[in-house]
């Protein structure tokens, strides 16, 4: 079995390499991403690392018809909902583009392949409350360029899949957290203030947080990971799967949470920036569907994970 | 006032370059298309034809910085369906690109305008004839590429029209027909085939078919025009409106009509290369929003229409 996972650099792709590299130790990776092969990718014997730009369509051609990959998992976007207010024609453009470009490599191999295509939870949009838990049947209502390139990425994998046959499955993931995320999510900005703090003496912080009366619904990136390799053997064509603890968490309570783990005080400072333009107050999935036809369910505590992610950022940050 | 027509050299943009003349008499029609200048635009004095590609990102931006458009009716768009099963990346990202250059350039200028977005009832997909007629709530389903680029376009619309404060507005328009519309669509198709047949002295036609036992929902094209002004008077920011007559006819039907008309009969055949893969049985919408909101309501008996086609392509066919 080999595997082609894009976007393999980032978060998610460095413990999903680890995940395979761990059940599946016969398997080989090509790990693909626009940037320089980072070091901790060095470690595995299995993995072969192709940086690729996948806006460029002769480049996944000859990458694609050359690995002739069995599994894909294809992780790589351009994530950021903040950029794509900024840029609303290049974020929907370049998503939309670099997925076109792999489906359409895909298409022209002859053997069979599963592929994952990731989305978000942000493709449901603002939703009333009484609609939470948030189905798989619920409607999708974009209301970023960000979403509706994630909408448009969900609706042609479905149209491929029921098309022309090709074995493509969906997710639409929440929230996620783990070591090695990115300061630009909730989490690992809200423990880097409190490290930070930490580190400095201090025994309270003062946060700069968006707004913190919102619920939101987070996975251990690790069973975020596993997820996906549960959908790839386990999955449907053409079927979309909620990937979500099905739990509420309150903003104010995480930090609540952190704050106990670390002995620690806090005051919190409303930073305007930091409040997204539509927001909604409460974003909860419902997991029933991939528990029942691919047998996943999260397994990692959360406060697990805090700890965890508290202690990266403590050998993270040097004083 | 002025207005600016995409895709004008077309079907519809003929009618409503001619609803505009008619209505707006003193209004000013810049109309854009990617062929040369249409012999039937040259009737009119206060029109000029632009020749523009709007893939084309500089060109859409300077034509627009330079026209100031107050009225925008976004008409181009790579329409067919089969063409975007044979081509579904270039007809997917062409639709995608042409509209988001168009409506990058209007995020740049600071005069207010209002911007009519087409969009098609192909968006709707596969739906239970329990859900018949459809209001605009329904949900959508694309089901070929094409439609995917129709639903992205919407959803980019009210996404822009929020997120910027933009004056956008969308139709998901029905089938239509009148004189002058290209073969490919089934009622031209149907016509021309009768009135070969009649001009080659037959009495009876043998008919090149695809499903008969289809409903769809057929509006005469004079009064799509017209909706599309109305939605453009009185429709709000960020809302999308059927265009539809509210009424569904069976193709089956719809040929006995056209033979009673013209005294002929007719035998049917059913031609595999004419059925879609995926297909609606019954296609019908509900058009309480914009008769509401927007005080439209069809007024052309389609049988007129269909007298009309009758007689335009009696007129065309040379023996």
């Amino acid at each position: 079995m080999n595997y082609l996972i894009t976007g393999a650099a980032g978060f998610v792709g460095r413990y999903l390499i680890a995940e395979i590299g761990s059940e599946h130790p016969e398997a080989f990776i090509y790990a693909t991403d626009i940037v320089d092969e980072p070091d901790w990718m060095r470690g595995y014997s299995n993995l072969t690392y192709v940086p690729v730009n996948l806006l460029d369509r002769g480049a996944v051609d000859a990458l694609v018809g050359r690995l002739i990959p069995q599994r894909i998992i294809h992780l790589a976007s351009f994530s950021s909902v903040a950029y794509s207010w900024d840029h609303p024609a290049d974020s929907f453009l370049n998503n939309s583009l670099i997925f076109i470009n792999l489906i359409e490599a895909l298409k022209k191999i002859s053997s069979p392949f599963a592929f994952l295509s990731i989305g978000s939870s942000e493709e449901y949009g603002n939703v009333p409350e009484t609609d939470i838990p948030l189905t798989e049947s619920h409607g999708l209502n974009a209301t970023s360029p960000y979403a509706a390139a994630r909408v448009s990425q969900e609706m042609l994998s479905r149209v491929f899949s029921h098309g022309y046959g090709m074995n493509i499955m969906m997710t639409r993931s929440f929230n996620h957290m783990g070591p090695f995320q990115r300061e630009t999510f909730i989490v690992p900005s809200l423990i880097k203030q409190f490290v930070g703090a930490q580190k400095s003496g201090q025994k309270s912080v003062e946060l700069q947080v968006g707004d913190v009366d919102v619920v939101r619904d987070f996975t251990d990136v690790r069973d975020v990971v596993r997820a996906y390799l549960a959908i790839l053997e386990y999955g449907k064509a053409g079927e979309v799967y909620n990937v979500c603890s099905g739990k509420g968490l309150l903003i104010r309570d995480l930090i609540q949470n952190i704050a106990d783990m670390m002995g620690m005080s806090y005051a919190i400072h409303k930073d305007k920036n930091r409040v997204r333009p539509t927001e909604n107050r409460i974003v909860i999935g419902d997991n029933e569907k991939i528990r029942q036809q691919c047998g996943w369910s999260p397994e990692i505590d959360i406060n697990a994970t805090l700890m965890d992610t508290i202690s990266f950022w403590q050998d993270s940050i040097k004083v």
